[in-house]
């Protein structure tokens, strides 16, 4: 397909192993670079379970080690944040000199680090509005396809990113071209700050117990509010409007547990920094206070290091 | 012992056991209102344990109902505020024309309440700084003596609290006179809101974990500073050193559990509303916003009402 001809996912859970099943179905070259599921994928290949249809691609292309992957036209970056130590290590070997990095990460930061360590002009940055599972090692549960915003990492759209929508559009995956890469993951963040964080610090509880409690419904909206306010600072007005239909979507999802919970209860990382910390310490270099989340980020903090 | 020779005890718990026997050693007459402890207080009597010395009263005058105690001088009220709904069914059979009411329950609310119902003139309120948890049935530990504080409710002290101090003091317990109940209660706010909430709300921690977490300290110290500006609202100076020193003693306490914590771990009901809520609504209603506690506040309700 032209420019994205050769593409490498590096982080094989839901989210790499969702995008990944899906271009390499539509005919592109996918190398999967996997840690846990090395094995499964290698023996029985990838499984992706939808609302109308499951489909297994075998065999797959993964590998333990960048270097046996070599360089790509397209490298996806779908680890958690709590994993980015590795990038360093891995991104060099799947570099030619117009390899764009494409971080499909939560929260804050994975932008700024690609972009210091392997040059601005690579990164773009992705938000899945999507609901994704890992059921079993190679095996992926969506259940709720949703879409994929794009947009250039401090540059507003252009051709590239056109041609990656196009790629993503080809395989069957609605995706968005956007302007604004921040204002974008800003307004993830009014969603994600409240309801993965309340999730965890409320005792473990899905979103309908936090829609549903008054108390914390009035917490969450506050929280959103303060999301708004930093995010204006930065440039990017978030209407009213904005939180109050992530407050109505939220009342119709049901008992859903955010990706965060589902980290804290299954005893696995929980990206704290990127979704709690980097907005909290941004808005106070700022010379923004945010205290609902200063504590709910010292309490999640707590809660997410003992488990 | 003139003035209050006959004292009642309603809610023999730690707190009430432990003063009402402090007392009734010291020979004045005291009657011990009790329900759970009752069949052990009235067949083993009531053991304290000190530091220093264990000493069982026995026989005590232990009762079901306050009818058959009848009117006393001193009604001194030691309940959780959880359950104050059934003061008004307990109180008028023990009251004559000049029976003081004492109550040395945790946070706000039992002052005015007390004073609505039985009236204002009756009521003086109690702070207690002291470590004491009910061991079994009829048993009380005492790890800290420490003092009470005592101090008309919405009148400076005089002849009356004199007496009620020296009485204490008589009985071998450190008693202060004090000329600003709610100021008194506020101050103690400053303490037991941030450590007594962030036990339960950081995962069930002793109070160490707070102060030796450099996040959950700050914390501590930023709702410390929301009760110093609630309760300027309200005319209490609460000045930077005093919150210091709140922090600064919490350093030598160890691995302390706040009573709240230790009934969130019992599965006890927490007096959610007397420490957080009560101060929450009396700062709103005067126009102050206090986030942090606000924000606690909600997830203490859901973390309370889970157990």
């Amino acid at each position: 397909m032209g420019t994205f001809s050769k593409i490498a996912i590096v982080g094989t859970g839901a989210i790499g192993g969702y995008y990944g099943g899906k271009l390499m179905r539509a005919g592109t070259d996918v190398r999967f670079l996997a840690k846990s599921d090395l094995s499964a994928l290698q023996s029985r290949g990838l499984t992706i379970e939808l609302p109308d249809e499951t489909f297994t691609l075998r065999p797959v292309q993964a590998y333990s080690a960048a270097a046996e992957i070599g360089p790509c036209d397209l490298v996806i970056v779908s680890l958690k944040a709590t994993a980015n130590n590795v990038l360093t290590e891995v991104i060099p070997p799947l570099l030619h000199e117009r390899t764009v990095l494409l971080t499909l990460e939560n929260g804050l930061g994975s932008d700024e680090l690609l972009a210091e360590r392997f040059g601005a002009e690579r990164v773009v940055g992705g938000l899945c509005f999507i609901c994704v599972n890992r059921t079993a090692p190679g095996v992926v549960w969506c259940m709720h396809p949703g879409s994929i915003s794009l947009a250039e990492f401090g540059r507003p759209a252009g051709a590239r990113l056109l041609e990656l929508v196009a790629l993503f559009n080809r395989a069957g995956v609605k995706a968005v071209a956007g302007d604004n890469l921040s204002e974008l993951r800003w307004k993830k963040l009014v969603w994600n700050v409240p309801f993965n964080g309340l999730s965890i610090a409320a005792g473990g509880v899905t979103t309908d117990r936090i829609v549903g409690n008054p108390l914390l419904e009035l917490e969450a909206r506050a929280l959103m509010r303060e999301i708004a306010t930093a995010a204006a600072v930065f440039g990017h007005q978030i209407p009213p409007e904005f939180i109050e239909k992530q407050v109505s979507s939220t009342k119709t999802m049901g008992a859903y547990k955010p990706s965060s919970l589902i980290d804290y209860l299954s005893k696995r990382e929980v990206e704290v920094e990127a979704i709690w910390g980097e907005p909290l310490r941004r808005a106070r270099d700022a010379g923004v206070e945010m205290p609902r989340l200063s504590l709910l980020y010292a309490l999640l903090k707590q809660l997410t290091a003992i488990t």
